[in-house]
């Protein structure tokens, strides 16, 4: 298998990217192709080619953070994240992982690779980090205005990434509502959940906030808009917390009490570090493109890599077109 | 000053409540209207009325959480929440607390005391706590559908509260959205957006779900919808923190390390209490409503009548009727 990795996408490329795809090369034994400035990505490798597992394809141009996602890829045909998609719709590579502009890894992925048949609108992913695992929240930020069939085809498509990605057999599926009754919701959610109650899908209903974070579902649904602002939310959350916990921690004279403490904590900034998921495939466009955070590391590069090889090797694309094609559609349609 | 609260609403009713309406005269000196089943009441008192600061209005019907509220508070007109609220209509009382159903409450407050004219839709406010104290988040799931102006309403009333009540001076207004640029959003919030720019507010522009915690704003507004999901979200992952941080202390062997840790957690836990802040009013109605959490304890129910006393005293309903009648409604029509 071979994975095309967007050198220059992210906080920290190309030096982290690379490390990451590296130590992804050695541990995975998968091959990496990095695409981007082929003069600073050899520097970065330093002579270390994984064993002939890495290879480099050149790209000149890189899309930047602020630039428009749409228009930036039509301009920059010889964009890393550009030329590394195209691998993938050539077959060259089995898939693509960037941690640069998600706008611009949406479009390239939509104009390059295409949507999957049934599929309105592609989806952002994401694993939270839950009392009991982990919940596949989505979309995340790819749709912010969304009608029924879209968090319908969501919800097959988060289905399908937590049984054949994550391995959870028939995943449970919940609607990110605001009441567990059905009788609760805005215009969207109450329509969304008649079309769930009707699918071929373990939905269990509602799911309310705080169900995110004690295991209520393996798969919650929402609009863009809602998963952006509560993933943005629980990072914030996160970050805050552990300031005022390292706050109290500095005032600890006892050090026995305060490496306890710091010990305690890790465990819990692990079990909500992104790093440690890496990424997430976009879902509902044909192929692979696996979304990592724009401040990853090698570590979550590594991981992201991971996410990547899982899902190509585990029919992802293919269990989703056949989903979406056939039956559930149908159910909607009716 | 005379406070109705609702004796008979909340999951600890009538017991909690009237604990913490006795604490509140005691501590606060304002006289307490207890409205409920008036042989519970008296038992609970037990023969102590705070030297004569609690009286008792009977009411024998009470509203559940199951019930539809339009329908049941126009059929249970002798329903503590209905009593307390007329006692208000009426100038008996100056401010109505409730822990009972926040729906049953609202549409009591809605039937009886009347809109503010200006006021589409009066919202629901919550204060999370943040990095740097709290902000002031509405509307939190009395408006599931918005619309700009109601938004922008939101913001103004937002803003007075934050302003009169927890006196913060020229309170920073957010617009909770899924980036911080302009163009950033869905339909919803792009167009809010621009309302927001030519109000007479200290408009900061768009705020994240992150800034929720890292006092990025005084106040943040977003849809009920939004609001709810966010504010539930925070509610699950400080419950699951707590939860796997308890996990951990059990088994730590070092009864130091562990008493320091629980030092530092029971700091945070009273920070994420929402028994500090115990209620916040219903804004857009014509007098004052204070919504609390329905497992309200003694403490909850004490602070929530100090929120009412201060939401009285510092004049919020005049300000809110003066600002929307005037100025930024205007400034919304032009």
């Amino acid at each position: 298998m071979k994975i095309a990795v967007d050198a220059m996408g992210g906080d920290h490329a190309p030096m982290e990217i690379v490390r990451g795809a590296r130590d992804a090369a050695q541990e995975l034994g998968v091959s990496i192709i990095l695409v981007g400035d082929q003069d600073r990505i050899v520097k970065e490798l330093d002579g270390d080619d994984a064993g002939g597992l890495i290879s480099i394809v050149h790209a000149s141009e890189v899309v930047g953070m602020g630039e428009h996602p749409v228009s930036a890829i039509r301009k920059k045909k010889n964009s890393s994240i550009v030329v590394a998609t195209q691998l993938v719709k050539e077959g060259v590579a089995q898939a693509v992982v960037s941690a640069g502009s998600t706008g611009a890894q949406m479009a390239s992925s939509l104009f390059i690779l295409g949507r999957i048949a049934g599929v309105d609108r592609p989806a952002i992913s994401t694993l939270m980090p839950s009392a009991k695992g982990v919940v596949v929240l989505l979309d995340v930020g790819a749709n912010v205005d969304c009608k029924p069939q879209h968090l319908m085809q969501f919800a097959v498509m988060g289905s399908l990434y937590a049984e054949k990605v994550l391995g959870l057999p028939n995943p449970r599926v919940g609607l990110l509502n605001i009441g567990s009754e059905e009788t609760k919701g805005n215009e969207l959610t109450l329509t969304t959940h008649k079309l769930l109650k009707d699918a071929k899908l373990n939905f269990i209903g509602n799911v309310e906030g705080r169900d995110l974070f004690l295991a209520g579902s393996d798969v919650a649904v929402c609009d863009g808009f809602v998963g952006n602002v509560v993933l943005k939310a629980a990072e914030g959350f996160a970050i805050g917390l552990l300031g005022m916990f390292q706050q109290e921690l500095g005032r600890l004279e006892d050090v026995i009490g305060r490496e306890r403490c710091m010990h305690i904590m890790s465990g819990f900034k692990r079990r909500m570090d992104y790093a440690e998921y890496g990424g997430a495939p976009l879902l509902g466009v044909n192929g692979v493109s696996v979304i990592c955070h724009g401040s990853s590391r090698a570590r979550a590069i590594k991981n992201a890599i991971r996410v990547a090889k899982e899902t190509v090797e585990q029919g992802l694309v293919p269990a989703i077109k056949e989903s979406l094609e056939n039956d559930v559609v149908k159910g909607v349609d009716e």
